[in-house]
């Protein structure tokens, strides 16, 4: 029976409210009682779990997703000793919780909203595997032994050893492909845990995927929402860092959090051997092939996935250079010289830009709307009350903005994001005003959520304005529309006849699903069965339907067992990469790992 | 007049009490009523001020000192805003306040203790100069402009062109000698306060300083107490850190926070050219010889200075190696060799522990007696109320605990040191038994303050047992005593007629004072006019009075003017490197810094 449980409300507070419910929930949960777990929810309820209950990164919905979580998970998970971490508060008639809780398997932290009608949301996520816990604080290692004996080796003796070992001697337990901060960040958490690890990078050195970007190129995210796992950034660091500053804090970082890695380390390909149950990647180590057999094998090669070059009529006749976004070495060849940018986004501004700086003749083509917002006003009305000074200056820790972030169902959060944008929208009227007026088209999103719904969508169509959106507005960036047609000699002629001299094309044309690269590296059978990664499924512009409720593959088990996806932008890679850590390092040490309501696939690509 | 006011302490809880006595000190320095202030001291009191009514580091004791020190400093200084900056607390008949307040210059922090006689403790402490803040937190730099510009340059293009400017087209305004932590702590501060300086180091790259030292080698202090500044350590950094992964963290710390250095670079000369008013320092940079015109000239080379290499007859006739501590490389060589180890302090015994480790046959010739206390017990007594888990655990911050630990005067430090040795003594009793029972000459101080007291008044005499000590305890490092008399071709003769066979002497004879740096690089002249540097004068071994109250020529200045000395532990080198940094800081921008009580020189070295 569903049932909703009476409750005094009139009479308690937000600390009585939330001990009463949590008390309730204990109960029905430890008398394995799933309906009455279910009727102390909304509704309207949303839960989601990271991996705590399920294994896997999942919200449900209502009560009848509240009870069929429980039913598959209820038994192995055996939570207990849900208590609150602070004193909850109540606003608007709802009242919030920080909580924790225990498993089976580790211990939990998570967030609640109640209503009236019981809980509306509820985050929980595993933090730690109960005898698996990361030596930090009181349980840091020494360093040093204090009985001295024969033969005894040193840090560095041992550190050299290791690295001499692994991949030859002793195979890693996990391969991330990809050494950017995404493969770092997990690296870190990898080596915290244990996890015999092996990061491969093609660059020279970790750090390079930044260096090797075009020269102007900055964060577009600010420092509060940037910071790697265990080593914050100091408090002078800038808010938009420059990018080979983010390339020294990333090899540095690598360097003391002690990640093992390999530069200068191309992957040619990857097998999955069925008989022994490890995959067989081989790898060109600069030069020398080494075969590395690890049983899990995570791709962290950047969530813009494989770079999309569009195919052209005339692209064999054009006599200048063509270069995807991705490949554009800056704009110091270019100067008193031609360009056409193909493209509206973030990479097409920032080109465009440096390419103006440094007096070329730019022209960007914009083939469909998008979405611009001024950077100041996204930190102030997108951002700040999480991710900023204003923010750590109420109590607002980056690990708590992160819980804070993550609680919100995306199911809802676009009308959580709704409000910002119109904020935005009328602080920065002046601006849209002028850049439609010289013919650009901008929009919101289909429903006016804005840029980080897009983000989480499609992973384009938005642009953060550093500045580049003011040159298309006064025309110092000139402005074309349209389908390209085909390329002559020196031009790009669009659909409508429009001719468009040109010395350089640049393809800022965005990116494919990461499975791109598991169909180069491994299978196209393999990419299929894994489907499309990134993405709701919200059934707007480039993010079809049925709705997911998560993003697509990420950080979770995938259709194909021991291959995961690592990625997103800083944020992301600092706070999925620990429940991603957290089920490999479950794995590692064959801790059951039950996954409820594995992702179906919709989409190959 | 000098009186003591009247207070209702029955009455007044330690918030009021403090209140009252800041209001009173407030009123009276606002009156400059020098005696009115004095006289809310205690008889026997201690104001311990660094930089913020002085310009200097200094200790003035009783109303007497008060008296002088306020007619010297307060027009200047025009002191104001008092306040609490936390409820004051209160154990044993004294409240304890931490406090802040503003000088003509800058903003303050201070720690205070009250009897009910008045103020028994202060400390006061310069920690911005106003309109020279520095650019943290909410002022942090932007990192990138949200407005493009022709030619705009980047980061990295920025910091190329200001590395191969520095020493050239533009001069230092500061010199550092030497880039262990010390210098690169100096040097990172004062690159947040904008002042050009340029740290010189011999070796190959930052952090070479550890790791060039021996390979069993570990910090004997604890990783709370050895933070740099800005940017902590993190939580899972060792306990006592090895020093090959010191190293990496020096190198990255010099990167990330910018810090002008130039390695593979050797000081060979400096003159002051009084006309200029500045140095005159030759460099030779990698090869080349640089001539650099630097204000101000800091000696970071280190606190324990130049080598003591002793002189005995026979040294020329010997025919195994010998070698100071500072050149030992380790003891893979000499498994099976016979060692003759000169000394009984800490690097005698880290020597003496890895050669046994590497099978040599080791003794150790004791001198003279030894102060040796157990890590785990120095780490639990001694330092743990300040630097530990459990201190954090109790909100003493890095920063507080530099606090309290600078606000205890040095003249009465040694009676809150002993009970801290005394219990050691007890609770290590089986230990210093055997130790004495195998013939070890040990010591608890003149006066059985210990360790760090030993550290303050003369650098020298103690070791820090990570496990060396077991092996003299129970015989497996040889121990012999007395002076050395001579050496033979094969053996060591000392005055006692014992003989001692060795195929190498390693002469772990410790260092003289800092300035035997300044009479090799300048002249021997201004070493003595510089006087010894370090110790306090306690008139105890080794630290000859009179009583200096303060760390000679430490961190202040110097009777050389535009002359500085910088090092010490990373305690030091984190807490001290600001209050050198301030008072260059000051010089640069040409604020007034009349120095109060320019120390006097007792001894030459």
């Amino acid at each position: 029976m569903t049932q909703t449980i009476e409750r005094e409300t009139t009479t308690q507070g937000p600390q009585e409210r939330v001990d009463q419910w949590l008390a309730e929930f204990e109960a029905a949960l430890a008398a394995r009682d799933v309906e009455a777990a279910a009727g102390l929810f909304a509704v309207d309820s949303y839960w989601r779990d990271l991996v705590s209950f399920t294994w896997n990164i999942t919200t449900v919905e209502g009560r009848d997703g509240v009870a069929d979580l429980l039913r598959a998970q209820l038994e192995q998970a055996d939570p207990r000793g849900f208590a609150t971490t602070e004193p909850p508060t109540e606003a608007d008639g709802v009242t919030e919780a920080w909580i924790e809780f225990r498993t089976a398997t580790g211990t939990a932290k998570g967030h609640l909203r109640l209503k009236d009608e019981g809980a509306w949301t509820l985050l929980t996520s595993l933090r730690e595997l109960t005898g698996f816990e990361e030596s930090q604080g009181t349980s840091r290692p020494q360093g040093v032994s204090h009985e001295l004996s024969k033969g005894r080796t040193s840090w560095k003796e041992e550190r050299e050893a290791e690295e001499a070992d692994l991949g030859y001697g002793t195979q890693p337990y996990v391969v991330v492909i990809g050494g950017g901060q995404g493969g770092i960040a997990l690296g870190a958490r990898l080596r915290q845990l244990g996890v015999p690890t092996l990061v491969l990078d093609k660059h020279d050195r970790p750090g390079d995927q930044w260096r090797s970007r075009y020269k102007s190129l900055c964060l577009h995210d600010p420092v509060w929402y940037d910071h790697l796992p265990y080593l914050p950034f100091p408090a002078n660091w800038p808010v938009f860092a420059p990018k080979d500053k983010v390339g020294d804090w990333l090899e540095m970082y690598t360097r003391v959090m002690e990640v093992p890695y390999w530069s200068r380390s191309t992957v040619r390909s990857a097998t999955f051997d069925e008989a022994a149950g490890v995959w067989s990647v081989t790898v060109d180590r600069d030069g020398e092939s080494v075969e590395l057999r690890p049983t899990q094998l995570v791709f962290a090669t950047g969530m813009s996935g494989k770079a999309n070059v569009p195919t052209f009529e005339g692209q064999d006749v054009f006599v200048g250079e063509q270069q995807h976004s991705s490949q554009h070495p800056g704009p110091e060849a270019y100067a008193g010289k031609k360009v056409v940018v193909i493209g509206s986004n973030n990479s097409a501004f920032d080109i465009c830009g440096a390419l103006w700086e440094n007096d070329a003749d730019v022209t960007m083509v914009q083939r469909s709307s998008t979405h611009i917002v001024k950077s100041a006003s996204l930190m102030e009305h997108g951002l700040g009350d999480l991710y900023s000074e204003r923010a750590l200056a109420a109590g607002v820790t980056t690990d708590k903005a992160d819980m804070i972030f993550a609680s919100l169902p995306y199911r809802i959060m676009h009308e959580f994001q709704i409000p910002a944008y119109e904020k935005m929208a009328e602080v920065d009227a002046e601006f849209y005003e002028r850049l439609e007026a010289a013919g650009f088209d901008h929009d919101w999103g289909d429903d006016g959520s804005g840029l980080f719904m897009k983000y989480l969508r499609r992973g384009s169509g938005y642009y953060i304005d550093v500045g580049a959106a003011e040159l298309v507005a006064d025309g110092k960036v000139k402005l074309a529309h349209g389908q390209v047609a085909r390329l002559t000699e020196h031009s790009v002629v669009l659909e409508d006849g429009t001719e468009l001299e040109a010395d350089l094309v640049v393809y800022a044309t965005g990116y494919g699903s990461m499975n791109g690269w598991v169909a180069d590296l491994i299978d196209q059978a393999t990419a299929d069965r894994v489907g499309k990664v990134w993405g709701l499924g919200s059934d707007t512009t480039k993010d079809p339907g049925p709705w997911e409720g998560e993003q697509r593959n990420m950080w979770k088990p995938t259709q194909v067992p021991q291959l995961w996806f690592h990625g997103g932008n800083l944020h992301q890679s600092r706070h999925y990469s620990l429940y991603l850590a957290l089920q490999l390092k479950a794995r590692y040490e064959e801790i059951p790992t039950p996954v409820y309501r594995l992702q179906e696939v919709h989409h190959l690509g």
